[in-house]
């Protein structure tokens, strides 16, 4: 039997924080039939702030850590509306959009860091199509910005 | 009985465009079961034209006026397509695109113009996940463009 | 009778691709329902590499020749992945996003490069809801990259 995604958090030292309600008329996702829209993820959490553009104020390693943070905030956010990483029957699609300067040519790069962590947590189930794309900006300066759509049991 | 999305429309003194049949080789929305994909709208419309970036040209509070245009056009583009708001189950999802300078950090604040007015016409159904991100450009030097996923009855 | 898509694309003297594997944890498409979910494409195949920035290295001539690379790379994924383009009962929504300088506002122009491929050979299947935006980078500095939503039977 596969290892349960909460396990592999736990070994990764990865607690996922609780998600807020959004502070205006959005909310963190929606189910439609089977489903479900996340809202874009901005690389901040408690563990860590990343803010600025690659290819000025972070390298690619740490763009990835920023990618990550947003696949952190998927997970939460999935956790939270669900109930359990158990009820994910696919990661669908994944946009990754980098806060970037217009001569950064490795947004893709970038953007592995999230779809690294969906894979290594949900196995087979994290493994999506994806878009990455650089961006002239992103909320509160954020490095990374991700959203999804997922497939539920 | 809630107040009908038209009345509201009426009392915000907001009557919707006809939709035009784009001049290119795509249309204004597509249907697949029971999700309708609206095209880009952009903050181009009988009542005024935002043109401009964020950061330079517009202050955060015209950017949600543009926003709010975008709105605008979307619900024209429902009206047009489902032959009324009552159709409408829910707004699934919305990307806000915000045309901007690279110090730009509000993007969120832009599209919350789009949300607001989404939310207002159609209570509780127009509460939709969401991405907000900042753009190199738009088509015809726009402010603003939103593109939205509906859940249709 | 309507004429085969792959009778269309041969009068075109276009040859499909293969698809390659992506080389990171990441799939050419996944499919949920009726919904098949197509990887962002750039615009780089064997036929020619389209790289650079529209307002800068491109006319909107040539981003519309690189904005074809990217519809021939989604009918190719198309193919690969159901196994004829007769499986495809609609291009439900693409989005096209082009690698351009701040000013350049024609973005939508040069993803009809993409929409007029599409719409050639798949005739009114191929007709579907779009963004079309300008983007600070793309993946390799490739000139424009295209996602889509295809509906399938």
């Amino acid at each position: 039997m596969a290892e349960s995604p909460e396990s592999i958090l736990k070994k990764l030292g990865i607690e996922l924080p609780a998600v807020a309600t959004p502070a205006a008329n959005y909310v963190p996702s929606v189910r439609a039939g089977n489903l479900l829209f996340v809202s874009g993820q901005v690389s901040i959490w408690a563990g860590g702030r990343f803010i600025g553009k690659l290819g000025h104020d972070l390298t690619v390693e740490q763009g990835q850590q920023a990618a990550r943070v947003c696949a952190i905030n998927i997970l939460a956010n999935l956790n939270g509306s669900l109930g359990g990483l158990d009820k994910v029957r696919r990661i669908v699609k994944l946009v990754g959009f980098v806060n970037c300067t217009p001569d950064f040519n490795d947004p893709h790069k970038v953007v592995n860091g999230c779809s690294d962590l969906l894979t290594e947590v949900l196995g087979d189930r994290g493994r999506h199509a994806r878009s990455a794309v650089g961006m002239a900006s992103l909320p509160l300066g954020a490095a990374v910005e991700a959203e999804a759509i997922v497939e539920v049991g």
